[in-house]
């Protein structure tokens, strides 16, 4: 294998690791890192939980003294500074690796680089940008609020093959089947935070949180019951019309009510009130970022998807589609009203097609953010 | 290879044979077959076109003398019937084939399973139904037309993934792109008819022939411009709205106005008109099925889609959908209204989802219908 060929099959393997960090690592980056001895891995690890050792932590730790003169492979830049561990730099200079490869910079523009010149200063070679947009793809979330403060969002649309969601009587049980269900689990489950309103609250009384049970398969091997985080779940509610019984606030995990003025009502302990009079949607994701939400997941209606997509805040969406035709009069996938020209109707770039159960699912993302995802 | 996968891999072989046919054997079927000896291949053919030599005798002509105690593999039972050419049991069995495997029996109803007997009784052993389903698919046309004298109708909608195909003020240009519209080339150029309106040719004033430099590359190579067939047009113009000087009228191919009263207008010689007055559009299909136009690639507007649907009458759908969202106020894909219960609404099932250039095509079928379809 020639140099190059097996920084990319190193770095895919790293990849590969940090992904395993999906579900837990929020509002930390997922991070993968490989030490390698030429063809041979000596030592790999992956960051697991906020508090919890780094990546190149577990690697090292995992090679031992055969770290010396290796090859470090890291999905990011190693951190050259004292949070709730120290500098990964640091690590990786005492451990004497003679060459780092890095996926990305570091995307906070204020520490941008300097691993990479601390590594370098320590007389290592560095190498940048090795699978760059897997890497990217990793950490839409976390890239998004590092570099404009604002949150990544993905809104999840379900309906017919012709746009709908209900009959104009409003009938609409069963349009997207058992397995599109489950697969909406796995979007909650890697999301910092589930977002809707008080209207869904009002219509469906939906929990809006991770069921175990309903969890594909391969997230229970790696994340038994436990271990399971609950994100935290929003729900805009400005009029404050919404009561404490609501399913959502019952259950365990943090919830956040945006409301304009305080509830005169006893919430359960797991409900905090952000009392943001007359907020813009924009300010309230902004807030939601600043409190290191960056994953934001909306599960709302037609109403609250307009509002988004009016004021261009969707970074990504994922529509779930059941082989059905419901009309013209049925109702809208989206409210977006009185368009006047094509010039103004949300783009986005397809990035994924996939058949799930009898459904398919399509995402498409702002062509800024559009990668070539994997899934891992 | 044990005689059974030799079977399959024959059969595959004779599949992607006779596929190449698809742009030309209508109103016959796709057939391909291969002659064997053993794990030889000794001649191999498809049919190509009507009034030309069926599979068998392309695949018996290839093979010579060495067809002598072969297998031949075939797509479809063979002919025991004197048509435009011999019956192709008797050529088989003057051959001296010793064993014939076909994919499946002829569709028609009041014939199948002579050619089988007549190949049996000349001491043939025959094998049937292997690869079944993938036979079942090249023939979709012919076989629902064989079966219940009705054609087998694709439903092409284009819009938005809300479901959208125009503004509320009409704007509609540039939703799907540039290599939609050339797959869309590809699909008219498998169809035995294309189906419109007066509405639609009013409206947009469309060519709906094939034009050869849209078409995707592979099948130029395969049918350069003298071979290209193109479908029959049909125009429902019941109030004879439309005139001669259309587009759809004025290129080359036939085209059928199916109208309530005699039109009054001189029209081109290659355009018929069929007064059926007050016809239902099930006794339209009817009709076109008993001029043997089995596969009908229906391109109009939503209205027209609405009416298919109501009663039954598509196969299967054909969505091309682009990543863009039109809005709630916007035109829709099917003009169905009134719909009371979700078990109203048609429901498909859905066969493949590809990525085409920026946009995705969404092929759906009825249940009944529903294979693996492999593109070739």
């Amino acid at each position: 294998m020639s140099q190059s060929e097996r920084d990319k099959t190193m770095m895919m393997r790293a990849l590969a690791l940090a992904a395993q960090g999906r579900y837990t690592t929020t509002p930390n980056p997922n991070v993968g890192c490989v030490i390698a001895q030429g063809d041979e891995v000596v030592g790999e690890g992956f960051h697991i939980a906020p508090g919890g050792p780094h990546a190149e932590v577990h690697a090292l730790k995992a090679a031992g003294a055969r770290a010396q003169g290796a090859t470090a492979y890291v999905t990011l830049e190693p951190c050259s500074h004292y949070g709730r561990t120290p500098p990964c730099c640091d690590a990786l200079i005492a451990a004497n690796v003679s060459r780092v490869v890095c996926a990305m910079q570091d995307p906070n523009p204020k520490v941008a680089g300097r691993g990479i010149a601390r590594l370098q200063e320590a007389g290592i070679e560095v190498v940048v940008g090795v699978m760059l947009e897997q890497a990217k793809a990793l950490n839409l979330g976390f890239i998004k609020r590092m570099q404009t403060k604002m949150p990544y969002v993905q809104l999840k649309l379900a309906g017919s093959l012709d746009g709908r969601t209900a009959l104009a009587n409003g009938q609409s049980k069963w349009i997207t089947g058992e397995p599109a269900r489950a697969d909406v689990q796995a979007f909650r489950a890697q999301a910092s935070a589930i977002l809707s309103t008080s209207a869904t609250v009002l219509a469906d009384n939906p929990s809006l949180n991770i069921r175990n049970g309903q969890l594909p398969a391969d997230i229970l091997d790696t994340y038994p019951q436990p271990s399971l985080r609950q994100p935290t779940r929003v729900i805009l509610d400005k009029d404050n019309k919404t009561s404490p019984d609501a399913a959502v606030y019952q259950l365990e995990g943090d919830v956040i009510r945006v409301v304009d003025t305080p509830s005169n009502q006893v919430w359960p302990d797991n409900v905090q009130e952000w009392v943001m009079p007359g907020a813009s949607l924009s300010a309230i994701l902004r807030a939601l970022a600043e409190h290191d939400i960056d994953k934001i997941w909306v599960e709302a209606g037609a109403r609250l998807a307009a509002q988004l997509l009016t004021e261009s805040l969707v970074d990504e969406l994922i529509v779930y589609q059941a082989p059905m035709l419901l009309g013209g009069d049925s109702r809208p996938l989206v409210a977006l009203d009185g368009m006047q020209r094509m010039d103004d109707a949300p783009r986005f770039q397809f990035n994924q097609v996939k058949v799930i159960g009898d459904d398919v699912r399509l995402t498409a993302m702002l062509s800024e953010h559009a990668v070539t995802t994997q899934e891992y």
